[in-house]
């Protein structure tokens, strides 16, 4: 009877799409054992939860490999689609949602002149040194316009690793800092690809420049004011119409919805989705957060992280699978030594390339930043933030697919060696560099323990420390202090840079009109 | 240069699925749309969601019909992929935990006579009817195996407008019946269509009613038994390994996964997803949902229920949508008198196929039941479930659109006919019968107002109604009046129906051997 059974229902199988139910379960399975895995070596010196899943994923394929008689090695092929349409959305809205926007807001001339202006300093490196080093170590199947795309594709950060061993309650800046441009570097590097792609090699000129940077400007602005519009519609929809009266489940799903609209629509427009989903993640937990039921807020929080943290493990767990795409290997007929030189040039490069803008630019900052702040970014955590730079991730690998290969397959082997390549220095840079991050923090920046607050939007005023002092009229309105902090404020807005005086205006403006309508706490209460 | 910005990136949006995002993105607009418009007629008489839901896709399918010249009206093809593998998981799930379990157990005979006796019963009054009726009103192309399949086709049902005004707080045993027959009809009707298209209709004998049967049975046993261990499973690994330290963001994510991976792993293995998933949710909210913190506990249960809530309203825009399908209309080349008489038979056929087993059932487990429980099924609650019942739904429209066409196209004249009527039939009683349920509740069970508990894993221990008496020995181990309860309990185990002592000796072990293990509160204080 099983058995006849089993023919008999083999049919709604095939209807349910066989194929699809054997990856999403094994992809479950495997996430599920990622969870379990990483909890448990979260105390672990030297491993982090990146780390823990591309192994994973890299002996889960190495199984399959096995399983399928070296047929292939991933149960889903790489694919761009579902890389930017469902895992990088939640993972940037999230952090929007979760980050101290008042270290960001301060630190924001600084993260974006690494994230832009740094950007573009190590692409120009990138690209000159592939393309005088690559013929040198016997690679010669690219033209100028693959050297331009290479020169991206390796300037896309993951600073994932990185994040997960900073204390942000502890150098709330240095964590600002890496986190900030983590985010404009993924917008940018995409928005650069893209420029690039569609520069007519045949008739380059000097002003090409000019205008890719101009089109980047244009589009950071159109996708801000996108992503900050989406936000405030939805608080104001729900400070309008749940007046009263909360339902949970609505609420969730609402602000769900309309992030991810935010970030369709951007996308729609043909601008950044990146940046769109970022700012409207900003300004939701800035206002619509409040407006929700005490229980909405525990869920939204919970749940935007959480998916946030599949997706991210999704992401590192495929990239290992990856590794082991044995199609890609065996179009590659480029000889072990041209292979070694490779890898060897692109990992100098990124060094290099980021060492370029990471120290020049600090001192920059530092130069500008008025003394009596002492917010100078020390040369500790300058090495911080070009060490957190040093991963790629998954956006490059969805890059080199987009460049190099037709819907993830190619025939052409100088093409593969790219692919690979790319693979490669991926796995190479988080392993080995994300691998010793834990000690060089640990070694660099001495454990001083405080507390966790586990509550991302609980207020982030702890004790100033040496290197990280909080900007003191962020308490505007704290009765307590009013009178001194009324003082330091005018001082402060005497002598500091234009920025922290538009930061004033801002918080005025915010409570005497925004909140009213938006919703939000009063006097202050927030990050 | 926005123009040529626009050209410069119009690359990006076709490497990220230019049709994907225009989809998606009006979707999730349509969707907030219904989420807004929903909250404001809550307090409606006679409009319920799905109702809301059903038009507003209707007006949209009418929006796009004009906006593409009249070539389709839907953005998405009704996909049955979709349908079982993405929005019937979550909403199944979240069925199962959030359900009275109480409740659920007790009443466990009566569900299961309904939904399993009960749909062979309107199965075979369906199809007979169909098989007698359809040519009568001038409609023949159909052989044997399509009249068996619109009996178990108009034999799903669809309880989510009857559940939506129905008070779990008021009725506790009326919900749980409506409630518990809906999953079990889900799955049986699943089970059965697909067991109908194996069979060999030229070598038809008396025996394979009863095979189908005892698959039925094997099939229940082992789904029930996966989704169970699945569950049990989860909270192990929760309670093993996050003893004394918690990561919200994992617990949530293991238990999302491990849910998911259960109806997986049942589809892989051919058994009835539905079923294990429902009883994974059982299982998890009973013994998991115990073991997490508190903020995770708050997360999983708005979580579920927001997305079971998305799931289901999306259904019901796609139904909705769906409706204005332009070329199924055109293959169809039925006569109208024709296909009024399809439709007019078959919803003459739903309604008595369903009195034909609710009335005879009811009467049967009243007589079944000890005088002393005062658990009889009321005549008005018999209409009530009787009621409940007669909505078509989701589930109707995939079974038709597999059975009917290939990867949802027909270009059978007959065949799209039966797909239009299935969608004119759905929509009717949707709408019709959707929107006469709420006053029909309102004047069998005059409302007895009692204030919501917000809590769905709080106590249901109200106070005893004149219909639904709860069960004494509920609470044994109450301290405040264990003796009187002891007492209670043994006249019951003396004197009630052999699953009520079952139910007794289950309440021990689960405390003796269970909960210790598994986690979960001890002293009976969950539902």
């Amino acid at each position: 009877m099983v058995m006849d059974f089993v023919t008999l229902i083999e049919d709604f199988s095939n209807f349910t799409g066989r194929r699809t139910v054997v990856s999403i379960s094994i992809f479950a399975a495997v996430l599920c054992l990622c969870i379990l895995v990483g909890h448990l070596l979260e105390e672990h010196r030297w491993v982090n939860e990146s780390i823990t899943a591309i192994l994973i994923g890299f002996i889960v394929g190495i199984i399959i490999l096995f399983a399928s008689k070296g047929k292939n090695s991933h149960i889903l092929r790489f694919d761009e689609e579902l890389f930017f349409i469902y895992l990088l959305p939640p993972i940037i809205f999230n952090a929007g949602f979760q980050v101290k926007k008042k270290q960001f807001f301060h630190n924001f001339l600084t993260i974006m002149s690494f994230g832009v202006l740094g950007v573009f300093i190590s692409f120009t490196i990138i690209s000159v040194g592939c393309c005088w080093l690559f013929p040198k170590v016997g690679f010669e199947g690219l033209n100028l316009q693959d050297y331009l795309a290479l020169g991206t594709i390796f300037s896309a950060t993951d600073t994932v690793c990185t994040l997960q061993v900073l204390c942000q309650e502890e150098t709330p800046r240095l964590y600002s800092l890496v986190f900030g441009e983590g985010v404009v570097n993924d917008a940018t590097s995409v928005v650069l690809f893209n420029a690039i792609k569609q520069i007519d090699i045949s008739s380059l000129e000097s002003r090409t420049a000019v205008k890719v940077f101009g089109d980047f400007l244009y589009l950071f602005a159109t996708s801000t004011i996108l992503g900050v519009a989406t936000g405030l519609l939805t608080a104001y929809a729900l400070k309008t119409l749940y007046f009263g009266r909360h339902s949970t489940d609505r609420e969730i799903a609402l602000m769900s919805l309309m992030a991810y609209l935010s970030y369709m629509l951007a996308e729609l427009l043909q601008l950044s989705g990146i940046l769109t989903v970022f700012f409207c993640g900003i300004v939701m937990s800035h206002y619509a957060w409040h407006n929700v039921s005490e229980n909405s807020r525990i869920t939204t929080r919970h749940i935007f992280a959480a998916l946030s943290f599949m997706a991210e493990t999704f992401i590192f767990l495929y990239v290992g699978m990856d590794a082991l795409d044995i199609d890609k290997w065996k179009t590659s007929e480029t000889r072990v030594r041209t292979v070694f030189g490779i890898y060897g040039v692109t990992i100098f490069l990124i060094l290099i390339g980021r060492a370029a803008f990471v120290f020049p630019l600090s001192v920059m900052s530092n130069y500008f930043s008025s003394p009596s702040e002492r917010q100078l970014i020390t040369f500790k955590h300058q090495v911080v933030i070009w060490w957190a730079g040093l991963m790629r991730g998954a956006v490059s690998i969805a890059l080199a697919y987009n460049q190099f290969t037709l819907s993830g397959v190619t025939q052409d082997p100088d093409h593969a060696t790219v692919i690979t390549s790319t693979i490669v220095v991926v796995l190479f840079s988080t392993l080995v560099f994300g691998f010793l991050t834990r000690p060089l923090v640990v070694m660099l920046l001495p454990h001083r323990h405080r507390p966790d607050t586990s509550d991302p939007h609980g207020s982030d005023n702890g004790s100033p420390s040496k290197d990280d002092i909080l900007f003191p009229f962020l308490s505007v309105g704290d009765p307590s202090s009013s009178g001194l902090l009324q003082a330091k404020q005018s001082l402060s807005m005497l002598f500091e840079r234009p920025v922290h005086t538009i930061h004033v205006h801002w918080r005025k403006f915010d409570d005497t009109y925004m909140r009213p309508i938006f919703g939000g706490p009063r006097l202050c209460e927030e990050n």
